[in-house]
């Protein structure tokens, strides 16, 4: 099992090669991500990431361009340079224009800045606070 | 300049004030929160963060709960607990359902999960995803 | 659905239900950690999470202590309390002796420290140690 | 004291020569990291680093294998994509099999999956976790 | 809206010049580091991050040295290699000499290792501490 | 080894009490910080860590307070509550004046927010930077 090399789709056991087909075929795409085909190197990891990515990730509540956006958001805060550029393109792919490219980079510097403020200045959470976020 | 300690409207100077007054009107609330009442200690980075605030969450191309999820998503990365809670009630205040923060919240872990496998099997960024994340 | 409530075992939906009694069947367990009460209030995520989580962290090539171990240091390196708390719980149930634990703390703050150490000195990355660690 | 420059054997001071010696001698090997060399522009902090690393990395209650594997958990939250390679690499030269080392990385996945869901879902931290992890 | 393409001086908007202008005059140099460069595909973006830039990092109460030390301590913790190097080459800039450089590199080595050690360990935090870092 | 429990002066071996002495004469204190305390459950790790923290945060090149200003500016982009506290506290105590903190914070967060950028907007480092921040 060699780290960071790909499985291609021709030298792929009937197992991967299935994911492989529900990915393009949910994905309405020809191609195969390089992530898919390099965790493809452990099948059991690849489906189950498959399954869950495609089950959080398909059509829900949220406009999907939101839902890139979102993972675009977690993957720059953890600093995943792959990540950021892969659903960068995805949204642009699902229809994010330039400005709500910038738009959502802005809000993703904003958030970072004063989350380190809050740390910072030792900011308290109140209990309306919690109730509202909460809901209850 | 105490740190953590609120800073309330009745004793604010009127430069810390004007800031208050314009949080309240541009958000439609009555009340402010302890965020900005803490930062109001260092009224520059009181006028400052709320300026780029205003700017990087007001109206624009991106919808307003997105935003917010996008906002909520960067501090869960963080571990910032005080900004997920504020964002999260901010989102249901601008209309976020229980099934949108459930969908967020799941795209969430599902990002962090995927940041984690992308670094631990080493895939490479291509120059063809790069390109399709820069659009050019 | 609001946030943070748990959801308890006479409360639980059907699908809940299958999914407790399967963790306390899995984990030889009369009771059920919170973090499922709380994420049982999206039944999808509870029982995406908890499949996953039982095949990642069941039976495999690792000793399970050490599965447990490497699950805290992700915990702590990304400031989750609740997360570093109950794996470390789990990882005494499982067999971990102070002193495993101790050592185990010791190597991730060694660990947290080179981090920063190799981002601080610019440590390069060469071939010869790609290739040992990728095994090809 | 250039950054990001390493300093070879041959040019090296007796004080950083003897931590070098050291280094090889324990870890039975004829080469040094990149590491040790750029960071040897500070003696002191190659010294300290090394006495630390030998220390916390030496034979003690946790299997070899498992503490390179903790040390890689590590090093991926903090996305060092340096350590996460230096180490995988001396996991696998201290036996790590291929299955260990997927099995691994899927659960550093869930780790950090279930860290983003735990701060989103606001899950508390109860006394009897707290205590059952104390173990007190 | 390319992402990552650079806006030269000569291609710039006569409103992205007279930043790119400010920064020059301020920063007494003939050149736009990159950073200014990308992000002037969104002008507003540009023009408020350069003025908070030029607010929080202009002459104050600490030594211009400490600022950049603060600033590369921040992007190190955060994995930004970027960053990191921009702000190591500001320092050196403004007259931090090697020494200063691995003294400042190893407290942030400490720290993150200290941070992790606290989070394992479950140190808690208390009131006298609290008061005494409030400064009340 | 209960975790998170203290070891008070009183109750401690001859080897935790020879630390504990020397952390008192080195800081001119009278009060042992409770990380201390509770990290001493393992005895070398205190040792370890008390010897490496003497001498990375002993006098030097730079100033004690900024020494102290860039420890807490990596606690806070780890989030962590304890060391942000503690070091605020000993920035203090060392003399940093209201004015200072606050420049220091705003200095914290807008590195996290150009941390972020860097990351969303691809900006690329180039062999000049690196040289200079190399020094070389």
């Amino acid at each position: 099992m060699p780290i960071g090399r790909k499985v291609e789709y021709e030298d792929a056991s009937p197992e991967v090669r299935a994911v492989y087909d529900d990915i393009m075929e949910t994905r309405k795409l020809r191609w195969i991500a390089d992530f898919w085909k390099v965790i493809a190197q452990d099948p059991a990891t690849l489906k189950r990431t498959w399954e869950s990515m495609k089950q959080t990730m398909g059509p829900g509540a949220i406009d999907p361009v939101a839902k890139e956006l979102i993972f675009v958001a977690v993957s720059i805060a953890n600093g995943c340079e792959y990540c950021t550029t892969a659903h960068t393109a995805t949204a642009r792919a699902k229809g994010a224009s330039p400005e709500m490219l910038a738009e959502a980079f802005a809000v993703m510097g904003m958030a970072a800045e004063t989350n380190a403020l809050v740390t910072a200045w030792q900011v308290e959470l109140d209990d309306r606070l919690r109730s509202a976020a909460r809901g209850c």
